[in-house]
């Protein structure tokens, strides 16, 4: 069967695979100086925003995204305090990062202050706390921001961005990594959206050689089940400055004041399970 | 945009989410007694098998799906002799039991034999092992089978179905686990495909109720990724008759002869991680 326009259907042309959604109604369709955002009311997945045709959430799903960006990677460092986020504009993931009581401040730096603006009209539950006193928004390059970030200032750095093609490109580059490493402190880490296993090994080998290049002293990898992108399975990658990836403040987890849809301790370590192939591609590539 | 007939794509019209890959050319289409079987070229997933418009397994993913069916409940029995697969006609999971050792016999009841016809036509990689000695075939009805099965003669059942509904409902019933029950040697485990954890927790509810209700002492589901399924997000659950369902063989998977493109040891064990809410579902039904 085909699908007409009463699906929105994303098809990435380059690895044969499309993933629709059935529509209602187009809420919203703006071309900013950056890119094409459109957010439309889906039948069963609630509201949906794609950039330049890309799938960006879901209000259905977007759980398992926001979530394993955000909560690995604080319960893996010891003392999270200062958090930058980079793109992340829908906000899902400062939510997350917000439940943290230990987190003292978030920067989020976006390049499109209309995503953000976009979010707050149709994802009102991903922006519940853009007021938090803890929150800074700034518009503009995350790539230039850490260029000039001030040296061992951060404890975490999480870049939420979309495809590495077009104004993300740059974010998974050698020169960024190395801009954040000297931006973290000692123990500090990056964590960032990587990408499918099934469709883009090339992008994480390639990630894998500029995190280490750029002298992050460890990398590790999670997978999650994420249904609105490609291959339906998604993975984010840590990079940790002068020590091991290893271990999480579990207790804290045990203890956490929050409610969750995926994440828990058990979680935590299960999503660090990569497939077979990936170990072997990428102890091959190391 | 909207896809063109250069796109197989299976529409789950009840949960607003469609999944599409692009085809070459169709190599099968029958109409058995059973059902439609259509079988196509992909050009970036290999061939492609679908049934009554649903997608049943890619060249390219299926490891996923039959490794993930056939290797966990493998390990976790300590000494499966006797194994019977219900379904499972493309021949993928059976090719994957025996790459076991220690099975002496599996017995392969599908209701269509055109199904495994065809899987040796288009997919022989995965019917690579049909003459196995080891191997037997009965093309019919798993449910009648089962109900005549000998007590006590098997160690391991896999159920490698279709969804529940038409002729795999009675599957999911259970009149049917009540008869596995039976066949089970103690200590012995079932094993079966138990949908997506997002569009289909009632069904999965419905399971742990019935195979309770059925006599089984212990039920555990463990998930993984499967691209062409709807949600690319899949499960299985497994039951067991008088024990627990605790610890598996991990010193015969690290040892293992065969090589495996997701499973091994660690995410035997990750793979039982279930999502928060998954937890909060189940606990509160049983």
């Amino acid at each position: 069967m085909s699908l007409d326009d009463t699906w929105f259907s994303e098809a990435s042309n380059d690895y044969g695979v499309a993933f629709s959604l059935k529509v209602e109604k187009k809420l919203a369709d703006e071309r900013t100086p950056y890119q094409h955002i459109e957010i439309y009311k889906s039948t069963h997945f609630g509201n949906v925003m794609a950039i330049d045709g890309v799938y960006m959430l879901s209000s259905r799903d977007n759980f398992l995204y926001h979530e394993m960006m955000s909560h690995p990677v604080l319960y893996t460092h010891r003392d999270p305090k200062n958090v930058l986020i980079i793109g992340g504009g829908d906000c899902g993931t400062l939510r997350e990062v917000l439940r943290h009581p230990e987190v003292q401040s978030v920067l989020q730096v976006e390049i499109d202050e209309r995503v953000t603006r976009l979010a707050e009209q149709y994802f009102p539950e991903l922006c519940a706390s853009n007021h938090d006193p803890r929150a800074t928004f700034f518009f503009g390059d995350g790539i230039k921001w850490l260029r000039e970030a001030e040296a061992e200032s951060l404890d975490v750095i999480i870049v939420d961005s979309t495809d590495p093609i077009g104004p993300a490109e740059g974010l998974f580059a050698e020169p960024f990594y190395r801009d954040g490493l000297r931006a973290l402190r000692p123990g500090g880490l990056l964590a960032q959206q990587s990408e499918s296993p099934l469709l883009h090994m090339k992008i994480l080998r390639e990630m894998y050689t500029a995190m280490g290049n750029a002298g992050f002293a460890d990398i590790k990898t999670l997978q999650f089940p994420q249904p609105v992108y490609p291959s339906g399975w998604w993975t984010a990658t840590m990079a940790r400055k002068g020590e091991k990836i290893d271990g999480f403040r579990e207790q804290a987890v045990a203890a956490m004041s929050f409610e969750t849809q995926y994440y828990d301790a058990e979680m935590h370590q299960a999503a660090f399970a990569m497939p077979a192939f990936f170990k072997r591609e990428i102890s091959e590539r190391r």
